[in-house]
Order: structure tokens, then C-alpha cells, then sequence
């Protein structure tokens, strides 16, 4: 058996920089209904069809009036008014209004030609069709003019945006039933490794282990943007990962594969990306996930992860997730960055590389969830993460840091 | 026209004990493939089938030795053994290593019986089949027992529990292709009011508006756990407005409908409510968003929220979508509560109210988007919000302030 030691030469800016300077967006675009378009990304600049409002509104329940016919007007001095109709709401008044007239309207509903301001029912006294007025009204009182929410033309959604709730709403009262978003990039998702079985009810051969990591990065990549695409897992023989690989490059946007990312006999990757592709480093100064391994093919990336299901997703993490985001327009890592106090003292384990701990954060406090490199449930409580730079030993009880929390690993 | 005013008398904190205490998760079930659950939650309690290794395991490459055959080993006194074979990962030896043996090892791969431990092969010499340790080793080194990280029958998911990445990994490895989750629910969406029409081409008539309030809702209640299932709009009928209700509740676990929520003339929902079950509140202290009604039929939840969009989304945000992530078995609002400082003085709007605030979060830092509550556009670019009690008038600049920060409103 051939052994070698693989002696990482490339650090975490670095990585995640060759990767996604590599990384070049979907151009592929498809046409949603607004409703369902939420969470993708607008293809197009998108201007408001109508003015919003569309017509000056009344936003109370109340009386339109001219306020010329009010001038004056004091609970000393009131002035009447004759009532000649009302309007509810998708209604509209037939013409303008005339001198000494009002009408009843109610929130929602066109303030009639003529009338310059509403009145509010609380504030009048009403008898039959005599309308008793004797507060002041100001012109545009409680009328939402034409376009006052947002002018006709008025861009609304800006090529590149990712659609919030809130811009579904505006896109719909601009008169949008559809919306061209881009289309979801295919991330192709390859395990290797003769040790691997599918998952299910059949016993697990003496040697062999269950295949998680196309399910935990399908569970990444899908709450970021992409369309995990899992391919078959392939045998430890370069000529079947080479063709694998390259049936799962021209079928995706990025192929991300587990295992066979270090040194060792079997660990093909290094031997096969250099065919398929320009290797853009070997090996990342980090613990855990240094055998990883990343190649660049006709303008597709390839990550090599490590086999073990905690090294693997963790790399995943800081270095998978921005890639797959940015190939589907989404901005960052995923996270918001939160200050917090370390519960307890925690040892690193870099030893002299960076090191990515797994946190679980409550509030303002976080404690390190990493009980051993080789754990996968080392992973599952946590709802955040930091990456401490090599110099950094341990995190003292009580010591403020940066942590990302990750509302896709489960922490609300 | 009738003109009726709405006196609150619910507060925010009461209006949403009312509608979660009436929520009753839902109990339908469904099996999934483990890949396709992230994010759903598990319906039963999950052991797993195998140890995690299910084999002693090897987590370098090197040579697996019996420690008692490297008695008083060292660089002066190292010791040969003879290196009988070579297991990659799948593979197991065998036989049980005898006395003076060696096997070359791979990580991953089953460390043979007989063996207690594995160097490292950068602290060996190998000539041939003569393999020389000059180091002193440990039993148990570098190997991961059976079971070492998760043993045979160890609860691996409660039932409750949401689905994250690493819990999906934690199945697969754990030897599961599927999992029972809860089923989603299913949240109906209605909107109510003449002047609505869909959004699209067709030009606007006066007086008229383009519905949005459906696809802003099904926006939230997708991320936070339903399924949305918008109905027709229904115009401002009371026998209209209860069967398309009645119709609703039985297709739906819960039902939020837009639009009526007053108690103006065309306001319906007081009217039809009782008729169709028991009225919770009428009216919430909080603006904005004040003429929200809440009622129970049959165990069912039904909102009735404002028709104008920005207020029907602001209060969305803290009743709806808790209460959708309680059918759905999902904890909490969806949101992180983070410490701020506000940018700038804001003046809250609330007059005795609590108030709404939606809120631009970046890093430590807050500002209010709010420029009015008749403007959409006052909430598309918030990533969070913050309800602030009655008795806050306003917020100074630099003062700090609990925020919550929701990535389903698109904050990353």
C-alpha cells in the first residue's frame, strides 16, 4: 500500500477565494408565478406597472370633502354638508364632487374627483343625509395621493435581489402574476469509496459503513440555493471516478464529491481532477477537513471533500455553502455574524492550522459542541459555527468572539 | 354606509397566547427518503440500527500492530515486524494478526482482530515486508472503537426534533433510508374585498387593486413549515365570504384570511366569525396591523388580518408565522433575537400602542425602515423587526435594543 503525507499549503481566505473566484453564477432564468418565487433571485429589473396606490385612497373610514367648502369650520362655527353617496371599497364615485357636497367613504376606496381630503367618521356628527363638520381638514388629510406608496415606472426589484415576502407583496400590487428569477444551479453529488453501502434495512457487511455524506450535503445545498442532484456512488478505480466525474459535470453546475480527497493509494481524486481539470490547491491549513481537495473544469468547480462524514460536512460549512450561494446569486455564507461569550474553556485542536468549531448559541452565550474530530455527533447540536485562526489555542471561558449562526443548521 | 370604530382591548402577548394556546400541532405523518427531511420534523423517536463505527476503525494510514509485540520500544531499541498483508477501506483482514505481524492500513479501513492499535506510517520504516517502530504505542491508538461514536440503539432523534444537516447524516450513517416526519400543514389564504383583482396584464379599473396579500402570506407560511393553499378571492358578502370560509377550514389545517378584519360596513369577518365558530379577540393593541381578529372552529385556527398589505404582513410577522410553526412542530418565531444599537433617533407610531417596527439589521447595527404604515415599501428592505411596548414614544439614536432577525424575510 502507497502512503504519503499530504502537507497543506493553502489557508482558509485562501480556499474560499480560489473556489469562488472560480464560481460563476447560473445564467439559466425561468419565468415563476409571483407567489412561488420567494426565496429565488430576480433575473430582471422590474418596474411597478401601476402607481400604488393606483388612484388617492382614503386610509379611514370617513367623509370626502372639499376643503374649501370647510374654511372656517370650528366647533363654534360648523359647517353642514349634504351626503350624495358613499363608496366602498373597488367602488368609484360617478363624478366630480360639487360645492356643499360629501360623500361617505370607506377605507381602501377612490376619494372622488373633487374632493381634495377625508374626514373621519368619529369627528363629524351625522344626521340623515346632513353632515355636521366643525374640526378643521387640511387638503390631503388621511388621502393617500396616487402613487404616494410608489410612483408608476418606480423599479421595484433590481436584477440580482433575492425575493423577500415583502417583495412578493410589492411585486403583486405592482400587477405582477409572474417574475423571471434565475434558474436553481444543479450541484452534482458524488460519494467514492469501495467501504460504502446505501443506507436501509439490509445488515451492514463487516467493514463497510452507511453512505451520509450526499444526504448531509443534499440537506446543505438545498436550503442555499442549489438542486442537490445525488449521482450513484462510485468504486475506488480512477478510470470509474474520471467517468463518473465527468458524467456528473456535464450534467450539473458544480460537482461536489466525499472521499478520496487525501493521499493515500486510494484516494483517486488527485490523480483523476488533473484530467478532468486544473487542480486549484491540495489541502487546506484547517482541522477538521484538511484533505480537500478543488479543480476547476471548463468553468465548473469541483470540491473534493474528505471522507468522514463530521470532516466533511464541517468543510462544507465554510467552504461548499458560500460556493453553492454565489452559483445561485445568493449573497455570503448563510449566517449572520453574532457576538457571543464562550460558556466554558475550550481547547482548539488546529495544531498550528485553523480551526472550525461547531457552536451551539443561545442568546449571547455559545458553547463549543466538538467532542472529537472523527464524531459526527460532534455536528448535530450545533446551530452556528466559528473558524479561529492557527495562532489561536483555546477560547477562554467567557471570551467574546465572532460566531456565524446558521438558521439552515436548525437554530432559530 | 355604517361607520363603526374598533376599540382594542387584546395586547400584542395576550393576542398571541390565544391564537398559539388553540393551536394544536399537526399529527398526520409521512415517510421520507432521509436526503429530501432537512428541515422537517421527526414523528417518532429514531435508534440507531448499527454501531457508529460498526468497526474498530483506523482514522490514519499506517500499520496496525499488537502493542504487546512493541514492548520497550524506541529509537534505540526499535523493533521489526513483518507485514503480512494491506487492508484498504471496505476491506477486512481475514484472520486475527499474529504475534510479530503488521498489516498496512488505510483510514477508514477495519483494524483486523489481534490488533490494538495503528501507527502512523510517517513513524515507520518499511524495507519490503520488514516494517521498523521505533516509538512507543498505545493500545487504542489512532483507532476509533465500535460504537466509539454512537453505540448500537443510542437514540439518535426524538420525536419533535427538526431535521438538520448533520441530523440527516446522523440517519444515514445510522443505517436509515427513510424517516417518518410530520406531515406539513396546510394553511389556507383567502383574500377578501371587491376592489381586488389578480395581478397581470389586464389593465387595473379605477378603484381597484391588485391582490398581493396571498402571495406575501403563502411567502411566510412556505419557510416557516405550511403548505399554502390560496383560494379564490371572495367579494364583500357575508353568505359569500362563510361558505367560501366553511370551504376553506375543511381543506386546511389553519386559515388566515386578508382583508375585512374591521368593523366598517364591508367588513365581514365580525359578522360571518361567530357564525362559523368562537371569536378569540377583535382588535389588537398594535399598530400597525390594530383590526386583526382571531377566532377557533372545530380546533382550527382562523386570522383574520387587515387587507392593506403592509399591515397584513407586519402582523404576519409575530402571529401568523409563530403560529404556523406551532402546526408545523417548529419552535419558536423563526427569528434570532439580536442586541442592537439604532442608527438614527426613530419615532415610534404606536399612540399607546405596541409598534411594529421593521428593522434593517447589519452587524450591530439597526435602522427602522419604516416611513409610514400605508407603504409596502416601508417593510421590503427589513431583514428583522422589533415590537416595541406601548409606553416607548421612541427610539434614540444609539440606543440599544433586543431585534429579531429573521432570514425568511431574506436577512442573511
Amino acid at each position: 500500500m502507497e502512503m504519503h503525507r499530504l502537507d497543506p499549503r493553502t489557508s482558509v481566505p485562501e480556499a474560499l477565494r480560489a473556489v469562488l473566484s472560480r464560481i460563476r453564477p447560473v445564467e439559466r432564468t425561468e419565468l415563476l408565478a409571483v407567489p412561488t418565487a420567494a426565496g429565488r433571485v430576480a433575473a430582471e429589473d422590474v418596474t411597478s406597472r401601476v402607481p400604488v396606490p393606483a388612484f388617492p385612497c382614503s386610509h379611514v373610514d370617513g367623509y370626502a370633502v372639499r376643503t374649501r367648502d370647510l374654511k372656517g369650520v370650528s366647533a363654534t362655527r360648523p359647517v353642514n354638508l349634504r351626503m350624495v353617496g358613499a363608496i366602498h371599497a373597488g367602488e368609484c364615485f360617478p363624478r366630480a364632487l360639487a360645492a356643499g357636497e360629501t360623500v361617505a367613504i370607506a377605507t381602501g376606496a377612490p376619494v372622488p374627483h373633487g374632493a381634495d381630503a377625508v374626514e373621519m367618521f368619529e369627528n363629524v356628527d351625522a344626521t340623515g343625509r346632513s353632515i355636521q363638520f366643525s374640526l378643521n381638514v387640511v387638503p390631503g388629510e388621511n388621502v393617500d395621493p396616487a402613487g404616494g406608496d410608489l410612483a408608476s415606472g418606480t423599479r421595484i426589484v433590481t436584477q440580482g435581489t433575492p425575493l423577500t415576502p415583502a417583495l412578493i407583496g410589492l411585486l403583486s400590487l405592482a400587477g405582477y402574476g409572474q417574475v423571471r428569477v434565475y434558474a436553481r444551479p444543479v450541484v452534482g453529488v458524488l460519494s467514492s469509496g469501495n467501504e460504502l453501502r446505501p443506507p436501509g434495512p439490509e445488515p451492514l457487511p463487516y467493514g463497510k459503513v452507511f453512505e451520509a455524506n450526499s444526504a448531509a450535503l443534499s440537506a446543505l445545498i438545498e436550503p442555499n440555493g442549489g438542486v442537490p442532484k445525488v449521482l450513484p456512488p462510485v468504486r475506488d478505480v480512477a478510470s470509474v471516478l474520471e467517468r463518473a466525474l465527468r458524467r456528473a459535470l456535464a450534467a450539473s453546475d458544480m460537482v461536489v464529491v466525499s472521499g478520496g480527497s487525501s493521499v493515500g493509494e486510494r484516494d483517486l481524486l488527485h490523480t483523476v481532477l488533473p484530467r478532468v481539470g486544473t487542480v486549484l490547491f491540495h489541502g487546506v491549513k484547517v482541522r477538521p477537513g484538511m484533505p480537500t481537495i478543488a479543480a476547476e473544469s471548463g468553468g465548473k468547480v469541483i470540491l473534493g471533500m474528505p471522507g468522514h462524514p463530521a470532516s466533511c460536512l464541517s468543510n462544507a460549512l465554510w467552504l461548499l455553502v458560500p460556493a453553492v450561494r454565489k452559483l445561485s446569486h445568493l449573497p455570503g455564507d448563510g449566517t449572520s455574524r453574532v457576538r457571543v461569550r464562550m460558556a466554558r474553556d475550550t481547547p482548539l485542536h488546529g495544531h498550528g492550522f485553523s480551526t472550525v468549531v461547531p457552536l451551539r448559541i443561545q442568546g449571547e452565550t455559545a458553547r463549543s459542541t466538538f467532542h472529537g474530530s472523527h464524531f459526527i455527533t460532534s455536528l448535530h447540536p450545533a446551530n452556528g459555527y466559528a473558524i479561529l485562526p492557527p495562532a489561536k489555542r483555546h477560547l477562554r471561558q467567557g471570551e467574546s468572539i465572532y460566531a456565524r449562526r446558521a438558521l439552515f443548521l436548525g437554530g432559530a
